[in-house]
């Protein structure tokens, strides 16, 4: 048995990362994140996708980060775009940007794995967060990784199974690992229906038309 | 005014950091962290020394970890080892050890960094703590820098003024910038008088002595 975390947001790309874990025979520990209300539909989301890849609920943790500090940050509020062109999207850094929000999720996840003897992590960042977030390149991932080596007992190997594959792909190969994807949550105004018009929504909705799927989701 | 994020516990150490990151003309925030009953008056101290030294209430934050995992994590339980002799102190890492903290305290630095426009940061880590202490190393200051340079919008420079003194020139460097020394905490078990016999206790009172300084602590 070799445990991992695996970073859960109950979005596709987390979905489909911790399939991919189970597939490789790992006992994961999902770890989610509370950090305002936009995001309380994605914990039960997350939680709706544990339960259906097996995950008990004692190898589920949530990170509670509403008010982590006392009277500010971490929580992008602002509003969302909508109906942003392809052209745009992906382009600068989103409004919806979290300050250094993979640096601490990482961080929480090196503080977690440790005890539980767990030297391995699952983050579902993909290729077309890079040019938007920071905190989704390889680069990032790869630093990160040496400064966990150099500041915990026993490091962490962190795993980006989906760096290097489009939307359309990941949709594809969630599909292919009977990963719940109709318990998924992507839109950022996390309405449902879904709104179909922020970012997120544009991106899944194009992955799965060129992917050939049907989205299970529904839309406004 | 240039602002900067000084980790603040109370402790020695910290005070010291706080000093010279005024004298060298920052503008400080201090952030403090509360992960469990045992700091609960290191906490007072925090906010005792920050006082002290001028920085008002809007500019203290304390970030609660306590229950960060329903369930687990993140307090080094256990006994705090008393009278060990000075050749076990600094040997092997020490059960008062927490998994990642350095990581996780720098990681929520930077998230709190950014929106205040700080790209500094000042952590009191020293010598003497590294053969114990993984995340206390400069090669894991140095990482971290680069993890947030590729992993924020704006990158952390992470100051560790004390990185190469002993306790005694951190004591001597203390009263020479009128750092409030007699507001300080450093015992592990957090008693009032301090214990005297910890090795954090041990560390201190050895470094107000080779300083040649009075020790205005109370011990048991």
């Amino acid at each position: 048995m070799r445990p991992a975390v695996v970073l859960l947001s109950g979005g596709l790309d987390s979905t489909v990362c911790l399939a991919v874990a189970l597939r490789e025979g790992f006992t994961p520990w999902t770890l989610s994140f509370d950090y305002g209300q936009r995001h309380r539909r994605e914990l039960e989301a997350a939680a709706a996708v544990a339960a259906a890849l097996g995950v008990p609920p004692e190898r589920r943790r949530v990170a509670d980060l509403r008010g982590l500090f006392s009277g500010s940050a971490l929580t992008g509020q602002g509003e969302v775009p909508l109906d942003r062109g392809a052209a745009e999207i992906g382009v600068g850094v989103p409004v919806t940007y979290v300050p250094a929000r993979n640096l601490v999720f990482l961080a929480l996840t090196a503080a977690l794995a440790e005890p539980l003897g767990a030297r391995d992590a699952f983050i579902g960042v993909n290729a077309l967060d890079y040019s938007g977030y920071p905190d989704c390149r390889p680069e990032f991932i790869a630093a990160f990784t040496q400064a966990a080596a150099l500041g915990t007992q026993d490091g962490l190997q962190v795993h980006t199974p989906l760096a290097r594959l489009s939307k359309a792909e990941i949709v594809a190969l969630g599909a292919h690992l009977r990963a719940p994807l109709q318990l998924t949550l992507s839109c950022y105004l996390g309405t449902v229906p879904a709104c179909g018009r922020c970012d997120a929504c544009q991106l899944r909705r194009r992955g799965f038309a060129e992917a050939g799927l049907p989205d299970p989701l529904a839309y406004a």
